[in-house]
């Protein structure tokens, strides 16, 4: 059956399951509810802190066919999935479902357990290029994976649609009664964000931390009301694949070109004014849009709402320098950006439901004007493809990017018009991650061609110098510089199901052969 | 039927239902769960202000036999449960609960609405004594009063026992978007701790506020993704019947030489230690024990872990002196408890649930070493009376007393041997708040109790210079200053139950004559 994007989908997914279509960004809405969590409550007196992975494993019953989550605050830092997963697999254990925020190539071990069947399911938001995209595009996970939203997963986790037995949460500092945060600590990574559905609805919650404190461990994040145990460890994550130490707007002029002039649309569109609100990503691109508009914000005096998403010390520096009168946080990405969430009550932390979950009572992409967002392809419906490269093979998964782009005002796509000699812009993109719908503007270094639902940019863009053009007239241009590519051969394996923010199949990606 | 502590209980109570019987402090445990919650999930672009009361009652649609709620930060100054009832009232409204986590003089009205049957239930942790009070215990109210604990509450909201289906939240600061904080404003109450299982579990959460703020309102106490509506009114309350200028310790000798006496218990005991934890109350006598164990701390150089519960700027001194490294805080009785969790990060909030709840993986009450309690009534099995006086008729409520009682290491009661020329060591107190098991320690300005389970208490207290007696002797001296005072008059209609914690009935309160 055809989804609303067009996409042909099973109505049945072996080891997944019936399929709810994708019917529109805002189509699967109405009352939803938040499920029944089981609870282990503990007399005075009971200690939560145990000695070893292995006494955790004990303690939670581990067994097979369970599913265990991790959150990705720790990036490719991150030591504490694999530490978890080795003391699993030794045990013999098999069938683990992975339910991580967010993938990395630390994690490439992970390979090995989908290939040894300890693990056979994964449900992420995020998978960076690595051993484990490249297991599961050849066709080695038992279940297909699920892709979700940054959004899609707090919804998933609360609405008891993604039921995790155990949430292991690496703690930057933790007591030990449970009580954690992620603003001290060697492998300080700012917030726990994304562990905060993890905490409040797992039957089971670990804290695995490499810095415990004297109780309590203020500021608390998490909260022991919410922790069954606490592990010390010797080190829960390396500190150089965690947070960088500074990100930096790029110095590449083909996307200093884009940026100003993503830049100069939001400006003539009547975007930049006061209370505005704004969100990128941590890219240079991304960041050199964010230092186009910081010119117009400070030519004009302007004073923005808040900007949100990961932050960085750029978006700190606009805090700080009074741009922004506050920032919502889910992730840190640098040292100064930790160092602000920390000190300053305008920084302030969001949960994942909170930033982008669309069936709570309004997350904050709900009241984001612009939004900056980046493609691996995007097609003449504006349809965007972040979820599978030029091979077909998973390179990364929407994070944010569905969930930022159905709320936000306007969401502007900042891409090179070709990469590596392919074309970005085409008929059809390989894989649908956000529907075209939400997609108002694509900006590249040749034309900007505007969503033509969106009249009324149109009309305030006529008569500017900027290069608009419709985005056939894009694709077109691309394809004469790199000529049409060869479609890519895919099996008939669904090796991941893309789900949309709201739950709904939005695509599957395909096996590709070996 | 007899419960644990004696008390004769019908097994099914009309208007309230079948009874669970207490069974000892901890005999109703193991798994528990929190239950579903109903969402009206909301697209971008849609607003949550509403201009009045009458609009929010349209919206949430407000009918006979609901359940809304209210959280007591404002406490004697609080407008909002009148607003709210008034324009229920007159609509013409019936068969209303309250569910309100404590009651003061200022909600007098609602006795009014008790007689005239908009009003039928009431269920809270705290009745100051009043109208309300006598409304109810006159048997005007159609159903029992249901009487709970400061973690009871939130334990019956999370579970699903007490069910709301609006939440009206008295918002100090909150943004059109619904995030909120009690810490700004000119009704600032520091923090809004006993709402957050209303915000959490509510079918309808509606944000009361004079303070309506730009986008978004930080620092975020309740977050918008867990709010309806917003309502911008004149005025949620009287800042002086809010927060006092200052609280200040006792200077009654009698109250100074029970504070004196107590601490020396904890001295001699070995509880003044290192790593303490210690929670009072506002009153003057609760005040002078922080006073007198301060000194033994400072002369001992001790340094204590928290000090949690309602902090006065008492409590804010002693952990900017030094002498804990952190405050957990349910509730801020003055403006330097108000101004100190703005701004200090080891003053930390913290919900009811995370304050008291019995039946979640840990609460803070768990964690005390040291209780410092009051007592209406105290009798020979040390069970403490804190809901009824002596004329029959409710004046209080458990609040925190039998979940800090239950939690700590030591729960010491101090009173006067007599008030207002009455024994408060009894036979057998009026109305069971605390279970005797659960307290340790009687302090008396004519001598000292021990339970007698506490063994290691006696020994320890054995050879030093302190009155140590039997309660029996103490109620024997009580007596014979006051005469024994005759039995309450009590009729047959039930016109309270009084729930333990963990959602048991551990006593009921009976109509007395008019």
């Amino acid at each position: 059956m055809k989804n609303s994007v067009g996409r042909e989908i099973p109505e049945y997914i072996e080891g997944y399951g019936p399929v709810k279509m994708f019917r529109g960004a805002f189509a699967n809405f109405g009352e939803q509810s938040r499920g029944n969590v089981k609870l282990h409550p503990i007399k005075p007196g009971i200690k939560k802190l145990l000695s070893t992975i292995e006494e955790v494993l004990d303690k939670v019953q581990i067994q097979d066919g369970m599913t265990i989550s991790f959150h990705h605050h720790l990036r490719n830092g991150d030591f504490v999935l694999n530490l978890v997963m080795d003391a699993i697999a030794r045990r013999g254990i098999k069938d683990i479902t992975v339910a991580a925020s967010s993938l990395f190539p630390i994690h490439d071990p992970l390979a090995e357990y989908i290939k040894s069947g300890v693990v056979t399911g994964i449900q992420t938001d995020y998978i960076a290029p690595g051993a484990v995209a490249k297991a599961i595009s050849k066709g080695f996970l038992k279940k297909p994976a699920v892709l979700m939203s940054h959004g899609g997963r707090p919804r998933a986790i609360e609405s008891g649609d993604l039921h995790i037995d155990v949430a292991f949460i690496a703690a930057p500092t933790a007591d030990a009664y449970g009580n954690m945060n992620g603003a001290y600590g060697k492998a300080a990574c700012g917030t726990l964000a994304y562990a905060m559905s993890d905490a409040q609805y797992a039957d089971y919650v670990v804290a695995v931390t490499d810095n415990l404190v004297r109780y309590p461990a203020c500021p608390i994040e998490i909260s022991q009301d919410f922790v069954d145990y606490v592990v010390n460890v010797d080190s829960i994550g390396d500190p150089s694949g965690i947070v960088s130490g500074t990100l930096t707007v790029t110095k590449d002029p083909v996307s200093l070109h884009i940026a100003k002039l993503a830049a100069r649309v939001l400006e003539e569109t009547g975007y930049i004014k006061d209370e505005m609100s704004f969100q990128t990503g941590a890219g240079g691109t991304s960041l050199a849009v964010a230092a186009e508009v910081r010119k117009y914000m400070e030519q004009k005096g302007v004073v923005g709402s808040f900007a949100s998403g990961g932050i960085t010390g750029y978006m700190v520096d606009m805090l700080n320098d009074g741009l922004f009168r506050a920032l919502f946080d889910v992730q840190c990405f640098d040292l100064k950006a930790v160092a602000s969430i920390r000190d300053n009550i305008k920084h302030q932390r969001m949960s994942s439901s909170l930033y982008a979950n669309p069936h709570n009572k309004g997350a904050v992409v709900n009241n984001l004007d612009i939004m900056i967002l980046g493609a691996t392809e995007i097609d003449t419906d504006f349809n965007v493809n972040v979820v599978t490269g030029s091979d077909g093979i998973i390179i990364g998964g929407s994070g944010g990017h569905n969930d930022a782009a159905a709320g936000s005002k306007i969401a502007i796509v900042v891409t090179n018009l070709t990469k590596g000699r392919l074309p970005v812009v085409k008929d059809k993109v390989t894989t649908v991650t956000t529907p075209g719908e939400s997609i108002d503007v694509l900006v590249t270094e040749r034309g900007i061609a505007i969503h033509p639902q969106r009249t009324d940019l149109l009309e305030k863009l006529k008569g500017t110098d900027l290069p608009v053009m419709t985005i056939e007239e894009l694709k077109n241009l691309a394809e004469r510089l790199t000529g049409k590519p060869e479609p890519i051969q895919f099996g008939d394996q669904v090796v991941a199901v893309v789900e949309y923010r709201d739950g709904t199949v939005i695509d599957v990606v395909r096996k590709v052969p070996d």
